[in-house]
């Protein structure tokens, strides 16, 4: 490998300023900036500062469930790791969470055909005593099924709800196929079920139950809300399509606290400071069963490469903050600390969070008077096979709160096709990882900072610490 | 659906005797018997009861270990499902065997990277106590090291053996990389190991270990031993790479006993009872954490669709026997004692027990003198897209003693690509069985049958109990 070296040679170039290019609108053909092409293309070939993050912290932490112990260590294995890439500014942010951890889980078909399942529960299920619970399961093929049956056919009984969550590549089938997760555990609370299992919010059919969030509503009692995988839960259909009462003893044990979780900050920092900062990020924390990969190791390893190889380019006009929020997973509570920590303004927000597919799309939301530098930054993404997207347009998990109260967004679409068959999984692990998806990731990333940034100057040259 | 009704029809042609065919010596194209023609297009097309029998046995037992009761109610369910399906002299023989059960499973790694990996216990292994034993992992790439280590290396550690199993059409990687599973924990034991964990013997990157029986050396003392998934297996390598001493905790708890497993026997009576009859067959038990679709759900309903088939057609001159082994992955349980029970010729052996692939392959040894049958078995499943293979070689789990013996065969062989994806997992369930795959095997299984059986007589017209 010889990395950085056409970057280096093509900084000695003196490139015309960034920043020059926003001020004219362009609907025509944009010209990409040499030197944004040359950092684009030495990360597309040669990026390894990715894969070294996503590969070091799902091995050397593994699991990171958020306010735990682990991802207390995963804090500070991204402190370490952040200071000896030579970022500035490398600090933590702490802040307290409600804690839910998950104990033993298992689902027994007893009656007519006694037979095991798989389970997981989803976050914040109620407990199970350790013996479990039983009860008669009664099925619905939709959410709407439950909420339309009256409660009788519910009370005293285990809910089940199916679906059919199809494949997308934008991950927009997440949104109304997870009603079952996010509605399903406070409806059939409401209804007087003594716990409910859904088909998991996913696409693949391994035994590998999909956890995630849910919430129970304002004065609903928790239950003991699960998820079982799709072979298991197509399995449960059959058997209830036999007509016959089936019983089914629940066990799903957990238990709930307090916590510490924290945001992991570091930056790049600007020749102008009094410019607002560029936010790129991920989240620090993962589900407990995977190693958190996909969701979000290698998210958080983008932002981070990307921002490094600016680093080592050069010093860039504006100051490039990197965030490696905690809590995601239970409710964005790293992103809703930071916000509050955080009032100034941020000159762009960006954070990878679905996987680590290529990126297809590029969406952003920078306002009306910054269009050119929107239509800089398609251009200097569509050698990636990166579509040009909206321009009204940007989301983000951690950054959501932030872009809902108008900060302008940069959205770097991942391929979502098969990322519903490992997001909140035991497969999240980093055999799952593509290099070479990863570094097309990191080169869009790299590109869109470089078009961000201002302008980069060489200055004297940096020690390269990994 | 509109099954039969070709077939029916084409019965009532007179269609030269199948036998009459197996005098003539054809090394040229050998024509087809227009019978034998319309009972595969027809089983291709239209069967269902190899489905049925996969999808009930799966749903309404699920896994079927053997010499328990699990495996007893499987026989119930299938001595009621023969019945139904209206073969005769439905039976059960009984045989005792030694049984070995799983318990509780963990694999964690307590330094210096505090996390767990999943972990399944092998057949027959050792069983640590409840809490689990602790030792500092030694890994090895290939059982070639393990052996050749100094026994200092080993004594009081737990031995981790990984390899490269490859993807084969035809299954041949099974034998040579499953090596550490079937010796490696006796050659650990040897040398002084507290236990030993492997690779799974398997191709897929899910977090599914794939289990399946080993059996100690005589005299060597039985040590805990399990297989971790790939995901898993990896991530132990990548943690032994950086070079610091790696403590395990491993709880394999597992019980041995006495119990009873049987052989499930029925028949399609000959016109000929004198003549000895052609055994198909595939194997009731299953592992005990899928629910055994593919190993070996369906083989036992490919071989029993095709009898099935032949049977509603009208009367064949031999009898085919249909045998569903018991107790086939401890250790051809099954398969030995029907062996020492019927000392009887068969016409030919064939057996269905490589999962619901496609056949890409026809093998046979049927002996010299009937090559032409052989010739005329070749040309009958070639628009199968069955490539003709060896006339001197047949395989099979159970009746491999018997084919070992002498005993004529013939080997359909299933695409095995994917098998070792899902072979003795938890993933081995009914959403992995291709339907048409299916029914492409009980076309070439209803293809062999017809051509092996003498001739089919259609008599008075049966009724079709399913």
């Amino acid at each position: 490998m010889r990395p950085y070296l056409l970057a280096s040679l093509l900084i000695s170039v003196a490139a015309p300023s960034l920043s020059q290019q926003s001020t004219a609108i362009a609907p025509a053909p944009v010209r990409v900036d040499p030197m944004v092409t040359a950092l684009r293309a030495d990360a597309l070939a040669n990026d390894h500062y990715a894969w070294d993050i996503t590969e070091g912290l799902t091995t050397e932490v593994g699991q990171r469930l958020a306010g735990t112990e682990a991802e207390a260590r995963a804090r500070d294995w991204a402190v370490a790791k952040l200071r000896a890439l030579g970022f500035a500014n490398v600090r933590v942010e702490p802040f307290d969470m409600a804690t839910w951890t998950r104990g033993a889980e298992n689902a027994e078909v007893l009656s007519p055909f006694p037979q095991r399942l798989v389970v997981a529960a989803l976050g914040n299920s109620g407990s199970t005593p350790a013996e479990g619970i039983t009860g008669e399961v009664v099925g619905f093929d939709t959410l709407a099924d439950l909420e339309a049956a009256p409660d009788a056919t519910v009370r005293g009984k285990i809910v089940f709800v199916s679906h059919a969550m199809p494949r997308t590549q934008d991950g927009s089938s997440y949104g109304y196929f997870g009603g079952p997760r996010r509605q399903g555990p406070s409806i059939a609370s409401r209804k007087g079920a003594i716990a409910i299992v859904i088909r998991s919010i996913g696409t693949d059919y391994h035994r590998n139950p999909h956890t995630g969030t849910q919430t129970f509503a304002n004065g609903v009692r928790p239950i003991p809300a699960g998820a079982l995988p799709l072979p298991d839960a197509e399995q449960l259909q059959r058997i209830l399509k036999r007509g016959k009462p089936v019983t089914m003893r629940l066990t799903l044990v957990s238990q709930t606290g307090q916590g510490q979780s924290a945001n992991v900050i570091a930056e790049v920092p600007g020749r102008d400071r009094s410019q607002p900062p560029i936010l790129v990020g991920g989240h620090l924390d993962s589900w407990d069963q995977g190693t958190g990969a996909i969701d979000d190791a290698s998210g958080v390893a983008i932002a981070t490469a990307a921002a490094k190889r600016i680093m080592d380019a050069g010093r860039p006009l504006r100051t490039i903050r990197i965030v490696w929020f905690g809590a995601e997973e239970p409710g964005l509570f790293g992103g809703v600390a930071y916000q509050k920590r955080h009032p100034e303004a941020h000159y762009a927000l960006a954070e990878s969070d679905f996987g680590a597919g290529r990126i297809w799309r590029v969406n952003s939301k920078l306002g009306k008077q910054r269009e050119a530098e929107a239509r800089a930054l398609q251009a200097a993404l569509a050698p990636l096979g990166i579509v040009p997207g909206s321009l009204d347009d940007a989301d983000g998990s951690d950054i959501g709160p932030m872009l809902a109260a108008g900060a302008p967004g940069v959205g770097l679409s991942q391929d979502g096709t098969y990322y519903f068959d490992l997001h909140h999984t035991p497969d999240d692990t980093l055999d799952k990882v593509d290099p070479e998806a990863l570094r097309q990731n990191v080169a869009a990333w790299t590109a869109m900072l470089a078009v961000l940034s201002g302008g980069i100057e060489s200055g004297p040259k940096q020690p390269k610490r990994r």
